[in-house]
């Protein structure tokens, strides 16, 4: 089932005067419907590879999963096996599961509400997060750096984002690219959830782009200890983290990094 | 209704040796529901600012704006104003438009679809785009140099993404900024609707970020001529610009740019 992740085109390459043909490789991006006990829950673009990770890790994040164990993950279609069949993954709870609603936080509200009213309906879900020893700043700092090696897609495309864990040293475990930010925690937390691994108490989310409210919130939800970000933090995200007890950290490059929750 | 895009935040600043307190300005990320003639299409999180242009640049992209004028567009709620009002946009056209219906190419099809089909489905719902002057590569290579000393966003935070126009010279005439790589682009293309600049034949769309699939599907339903990103485009998005006729550059930088359809 291991199907194509990047995919070579013909293209022009313009260095300031002339142009030239040149052959690029570039990340495959394709859809992927996700069931959960034949409701279809969502349709997402993803970079194929650990699909049964991402249904996982996406239903985990939505809540789906309270009480309820996975029983089984499979590719949907009978009969002679099509391309498009890849595409569809089945998370089976045989009914175990709360019924699909609108995910955590940010729900489908015809009031509208706003960034700490979210904040607040995300604390009536989810329990703080038990206090662990903090990562030290150091640590934290360097797990972009120890990741980058790891990031296989990334040499060879540049362009697509990447998730993993980290144990209590910042020494990762665990790594998982996709074109979508989200795919890729999704994806590592869903590994960690079929591993049985879940919560994450004192490992640390690495996330290779921002660390966006939902990306706190995936965190919280997997109830890791700490989260480093390559990049910044949004506003609503750092209170997220705070209300938390979330390690936060953010700007993480040549050894430095900004801690925004501790 | 000026609301406030940045924050300021305590945090900890880690130089590799030791940890002090500094302050940092964050970028704000709050939820924005979208109404259309009464029915809630979408929450999205979202920098606060041009509200409007991003409710009418989502509706478009997601077709629903089709042979319909939109009459008004407002916040919604009535009595006092609070807060979460600012939260909730209600894009009205009278009833003209078709009722929103799933968004273009990805649909939520039950039987799954691959990334050809997806591309077939656009196919069938868009017009190739009509045949203009190519723009040159030197142009192309300049624009995200031209646009950043207009991001002042990004100045501020250094975390946030940003689309723009362009016109054949690669002349900036535009300029949005979201903490959503999506949202950039909606309020870029809401902007051009409510001025009745579409489609934006002749036109370059700039993105700060890689091209997806959902990009170049939003710059073809715009009807660009050109799109550029600063970083690269998916294997999906190039065939669906060359599906298109919309030339397609990525990794513009320092004067140079690849070419991946033209």
């Amino acid at each position: 089932m291991a199907r194509g992740r990047t995919e070579r085109f013909i293209t022009g390459r313009f260095d300031g005067g002339s142009l030239r043909r040149e052959p690029d490789t570039l990340i495959v991006e394709e859809p992927l419907s996700i069931r959960l006990d034949d409701t279809l829950v969502a349709t997402t673009m993803r970079t194929p590879g650990h699909d049964f990770e991402l249904a996982a890790g996406f239903c985990h994040a939505e809540g789906w999963l309270e009480g309820a164990a996975i029983r089984r993950i499979r590719y949907c279609g009978e009969g002679p096996p099509v391309d498009s069949e890849f595409n569809v993954v089945s998370v089976e709870t045989d009914g175990e599961g709360p019924p699909p609603a609108p995910r955590l936080g940010i729900t489908s509200s015809s009031c509208g509400i706003c960034g700490a009213e979210a904040l607040d309906r995300l604390g009536e879900t989810l329990a703080p997060l038990p206090a662990t020893e903090p990562f030290e700043a150091a640590a934290l700092a360097a797990v972009p750096e120890r990741m980058r090696g790891l990031q296989e897609l990334f040499a060879a495309t540049g362009a697509v984002h990447a998730a993993g864990v980290t144990d209590a040293s910042g020494e990762p475990l665990l790594v998982r690219e996709d074109i979508g930010r989200h795919n890729a925690v999704d994806k590592v937390v869903g590994r960690l959830l079929l591993d049985d691994a879940l919560p994450a108490a004192s490992l640390c989310l690495y996330v290779s782009g921002r660390a966006s409210f939902e990306m706190a919130q995936k965190a919280w939800a997997a109830g890791f200890s700490a989260l480093v970000a390559v990049s910044a933090p949004s506003a609503l995200a750092v209170q997220v983290a705070r209300r938390a007890g979330l390690q936060l950290g953010g700007f993480a490059r040549n050894g430095t990094i900004r801690i925004y929750a501790d």
